[in-house]
């Protein structure tokens, strides 16, 4: 084509060489990888116009995307290439975890320069599928180009019994404020590899909340039964709380001393540093609601008023009662 | 957050300056946009973590991802943000007509410099929107984040008939091989703006097949009863042409003289082009083809064939003969 204009480029494969070569080795690992997968609604992957999914009677599809940039969101003197895969695809796994989904298939758009087709992309790929095995979740199609910098734009398809989606508009006044896991060891290990510090050296991808955070899905399907409302804590707890307010019309506070805080992070870390990817939802007080699901830690940490002339989020620590403004990432700020 | 990293972005407004702010307004933006529309299946749009959909009983899902990338599929000196924005939805919808579907909703992922964030993007918003107005195709979530380049990848979906997309892989020997629309326009097109040339000067966005592509869905819903396979011609009919063989597992010819070239257009770019979006489609010899379809003009260019020894694709010229290779457009050659 003239001038380095590009048509579209659907994920199928040709022998011959660069771009349908990668589309080709993609294709066979998601190939290899789907066999591993049962029941799947995915009737058509890659190689067509467009993937083909066969919707299961009384089951809502939920859909979310993710854009994953280079020297935004990763950078690669930090992040191994499969740390930059994994992650990409866990913002989008824990977006299904926060409305209770099961995962159905996830689609790849990835740019990228051409010197990191070899063994960047094949790192990549690799922490892309470890994860995408563990949940059971399909590769089913994409795009791909060639970009000065990485670019890689997640899209994830779930399912939910139908009408039963958890949304973040569905909270009471009253109700008990939750949260899974622990808050701010993302924030506390991205600190470490900007002070190119050893706190977080565990071999392996487990005890690396900012490398490799783990998706909530277990505990999230679990939370259909439980939850009025839930989102994930993706921009930090002061600001994807204050999404919660928000979309339900309600105010929250939060207790200090009942904040579960990662043993490596400051309390700042944990109220505002984000991609944590635990779940924040809320519950009936008569709800009996466990201190483990799935295996994760819950604790309750707050709870959800009326809106008042008070500020929407206050944090109260013993006799103190302070305004807890949202303070997480914002683009264009 | 440190580092200049961010978290996650889901669509969502919120009263503070920045991504919250641009976020509103392409919500409201959408807000507007969906009261035109009457009979979609979404069910819950911007705000939450993942938009949800409730499919309808006897219907397929069909996906599909495409990049545009600044200075790759478009030029902002060649390019207005109308046309980016048009063209960027358009590449997705394009791919929803290649398998008959009717378009049910689309995801934004939007990554741009903060100085786009004015003109540019009210431009780009306004292309998007016009088009997805034309064919009632909702805005229901996406990404926001900072680049230094333009980033856009857009996400449609769309239903068909329960088992009855229309597939690359569906051809079989002795299929009359069809085209809708004429070639090489927006090669054409593309050549004049590069060259600064002045033939394609129609004022508004008709007859501006590169800046303003057609998709062609109301003629891809009619292939749904008349096609045995279809793909769109985004990468160039020579190129298009060989994945519809691959698929098929077959072999074909095209007949140079039934060929409709755009009258501004080489064979050359009838060819090799790209970017038509017109759709190229097989059907059997005993299914009559009207000549319109949709108002859209449809012309028989060849025939698929077993594969044999010979080239996959040849073009027959009066009485010779010549292989057609694929010479759209790569990424990564």
């Amino acid at each position: 084509m003239l001038g380095g204009m590009s048509g579209k480029h659907r994920m199928r494969p040709r022998k011959i060489a660069g771009e349908r070569d990668l589309i080709a080795a993609i294709r066979k690992r998601a190939g290899q990888h789907a066999d591993h997968l049962s029941r799947g609604i995915l009737n058509l992957g890659i190689g067509d116009d467009c993937a083909v999914l066969r919707p299961r009677r009384g089951r809502d599809i939920v859909i979310t995307t993710d854009l994953s940039l280079e020297n935004v969101h990763f950078r690669r003197d930090w992040h191994s290439p499969q740390s930059a895969g994994h992650r990409c695809l866990a913002r989008g796994l824990s977006d299904l975890a926060a409305m209770g989904a099961r995962p159905e298939a996830a689609f790849l758009s990835l740019a990228l320069p051409a010197e990191l087709t070899g063994k960047w992309l094949a790192g990549f790929l690799e922490g892309f599928f470890a994860l995408a095995e563990e949940h059971a979740v399909a590769l089913a199609g994409g795009d791909m180009a060639r970009s000065p910098l990485v670019v890689a734009d997640i899209v994830l398809l779930g399912s939910t019994p139908q009408g039963r989606a958890l949304l973040r508009s569905g909270a009471h006044a009253g109700d008990v404020l939750y949260v899974t896991g622990a808050l701010g060891g993302s924030a506390a290990e991205l600190d470490a590899l900007a002070h190119r510090s050893g706190v977080f050296r565990s071999p392996g991808r487990a005890g690396h909340p900012h490398l490799f955070p783990q998706p909530r899905l277990a505990p999230g399907r679990k939370l259909l039964r439980l939850a009025t409302a839930a989102i994930d804590v993706s921009d930090g707890l002061s600001t994807d709380l204050s999404h919660l307010c928000e979309e339900s019309g309600l105010a929250a506070e939060v207790y200090r001393q009942d904040l579960p805080i990662d043993a490596r992070a400051t309390l700042e870390q944990a109220l505002h540093g984000g991609e944590d990817y635990e779940l924040l939802f809320t519950s009936s007080p008569e709800t009996p609601v466990p201190a483990h699901l799935a295996g994760v830690a819950v604790h309750a940490i707050g709870r959800m008023k009326k809106k008042s002339k008070r500020p929407q989020v206050e944090m109260v620590d013993g006799s103190t009662r302070a305004p807890l403004a949202a303070r997480g990432w914002e683009h264009f700020r």
